[in-house]
């Protein structure tokens, strides 16, 4: 199933004087079209999945994909229009058969023959997406693409290839239009939030004089999975920034009596990558360190207040920052204090909770919030959660308690 | 450590008729310095990490990272001229600090104060290149650039910002240099293979009836994990393609008697990844599996005959390929056989063992090399190792058994 609302990207996509959007990074490519973009794209070179999208929200979908990835997407043949090409595996589909004879029978019965590409043909690619946009009228149209994936050596001969089109950078359009999110897509973060929460449980149960960070990462990877396993669903990734004690660049170090524990973590469930953090402490913290988390959590705090329908994404910056600064923090800057989740081409989605940022906070958007201090000396500290923004105000999707938690 | 021969470099560059290289992908900035890119990495935009190679082997390099990323880099400082910009993360180093005030001198004793960004400052970051290349005599030089990764928006910001510079695609350039690897390169996709293999041993010791692929997934990583750890070394990521059964399409396939496992799976250690497969039987296979498998075996053999050092790339995908057809099939068509290991910007990386490639192997090249079935009705079959190219042939980095291996 597509993600994207149509009736909203036909609206931008006027805005923005567009005729459709031709979107070729694979996660774009999911979100337009519901479809796995396949294992052709992973070298990060465009072609191999295309999704078109006609501007007015009443014409069908239309993709371009590999013969391998088109096999999942049967059940979809019907609302999306799917052009294949052949990559270089070889596949057959057989049925009851009984001798090498009988495979190459069904090779020939289906018509899956002849020589196939190292990779995938980029040159194909781009001619059956010339024959759509032919059949949609839409040969010498103005087209968004999505030029902040799309490498520069592709897009010229993209150009080449289809040289009649006003080819336009739909980035930011494509941005605008994930920024709110569907009911399944708040599912599917709201699972990763809670995968990723139930990794942090296990990531305390680990905790003990003397463990590394690679086995709390350890400890926190294998309580995230068991969530999903419960859950019925899995993983389909995980990140972690996780840290011990006052020397940040030390990836070794172990825990010892009053070290801070912080862990920044993230899973992804169909894609969509949750983000969170908390802080931990073996023991009691200096008093150096608790008046630090103090401040953080009223910065966190006062954060969430603004953080509501109307307000501009700006403000909640100015609001945690002005906050630091009465607690003394007077050198402190963070160039944003959270961002939008779920795209998943990085960890941090555009747009960001940064100065001067005049974005308007939606309901449907899910965003996180974060209040980090590093300083090698001392540790890092960070409260951090993911918010489904409702006409309300900020629901958070996070369960832990938000005080700095002591260990041991 | 950088892992570039410049000898190598400065006589490609020579040939292509190159002043030097500006590299923009991550995987490529880390292989020219030796340095992590860093987090500001994560959106896939070019700038945050720039590496300058200048024709001439006796250059300093130089770099263009973020301030968070040279905090790690200070051993290199001496070697590689490095300028760093201001990203969106605070951060700050204390000696004995005892209060939020003393924090605050901190930061204006080091004279890290001032806004920062709300991700990098991609202008900042061209700005800073343009200086490295006014100090070497290169602001009119014709330049190669990773186009092949660099997105189009940003290309033509670089071009607008660096206007003088004639800017070519040096990505096939890179490719060949990245072919032939040094020593250290060697080792770490020795470790690599050699945790994915360890992660088989673990994924056959968690076969019974009615496992998922799920669990054998978990049961490998955890495996690979484990050998990770005894070697001394993490891993710095992980991927596995796991079948059970004749259902391709089927995720949630459990395993019964006759039911093949396939196992394609690789580690990364540093950053290079290792590629590997194997493939398993639940008891007993069909006569028709084995069969397949017979073909495929001795399609491999055929393979490692012709991996030798003046052999060209085409002739090892001709050999398997004509095997294939001496058993039977003449309908199966791969577009490769294999391929070189290690920069992991996708898994499989150029060039490949495929038709028509007029590229002449040698020694220090690594090359997986793969003999692979996938048939809907039957199941997946396939047989790849990852072969290091000595004077006197091909030697594998592999332990496991070749043959089909019957488990239960």
């Amino acid at each position: 199933m597509s993600n994207m609302d149509r009736t909203r990207a036909e609206a931008l996509l006027a805005t923005d004087g567009l005729d459709g959007m031709v979107l070729f990074r694979p996660e774009a490519f999911r979100y337009a079209t519901g479809l796995q973009a396949g294992v052709a794209t992973m070298w990060g070179r465009a072609g191999s999945a295309i999704a078109l999208v006609p501007a007015q929200a009443t014409e069908r979908l239309a993709a371009v994909m590999s013969d391998h990835a088109a096999q999942g997407a049967k059940t979809l043949a019907g609302t999306i229009d799917i052009r294949t090409h052949r990559i270089w595996i070889d596949g057959v589909t057989v049925d009851g058969a009984g001798s090498i004879a009988d495979i190459d029978a069904a090779y020939r019965d289906s018509g899956n023959v002849g020589p196939r590409p190292e990779t995938f043909d980029q040159a194909a690619c781009f001619r059956l997406l010339a024959d759509l946009l032919a059949e949609h009228g839409l040969s010498k149209a103005a087209l968004g693409v999505d030029l902040d994936f799309m490498p520069a050596a592709d897009f010229a001969r993209l150009k080449a290839a289809i040289p009649g089109v006003d080819w336009r950078d739909a980035s930011d359009g494509l941005r605008r239009l994930r920024l709110v999110k569907n009911a399944r897509e708040i599912d599917r973060l709201r699972k990763a939030a809670h995968c990723a929460e139930a990794g942090l449980e296990s990531l305390m149960g680990a905790a003990r004089p003397g463990v590394r960070v690679a086995e709390l990462s350890a400890a926190w990877l294998s309580g995230a999975r068991q969530a999903a396993f419960e859950g019925g669903h899995g993983l389909s990734g995980h990140w972690d920034y996780i840290s011990i004690g006052p020397d940040l660049q030390d990836a070794g170090a172990s825990l010892g009596e009053g070290d801070l524990i912080k862990a920044d973590v993230g899973t992804l469930v169909d894609g969509y990558s949750s983000d969170g953090a908390r802080t931990f402490v073996w023991g009691k913290a200096s008093p150096l360190a608790e008046d630090i988390y103090k401040a953080l959590l009223e910065t966190f705090l006062a954060g969430v207040e603004v953080l509501k329908p109307g307000r501009r994404f700006a403000e909640v910056h100015e609001t945690m920052l002005s906050t630091m600064r009465r607690h003394g923090f007077r050198e402190y800057y963070r160039g944003h204090f959270g961002h939008s989740v779920g795209a998943a081409a990085g960890i941090e989605e555009w747009p960001f909770l940064s100065h001067g940022n005049g974005i308007v906070i939606e309901p449907g958007m899910v965003l996180a919030l974060e209040a980090p201090f590093y300083a090698n000396g001392i540790g890092a500290l960070m409260i951090e959660e993911q918010f489904l923004i409702t006409p309300e105000g900020a629901q958070t999707m996070n369960r832990l308690p938000r005080e700095l938690i002591s260990l041991g």
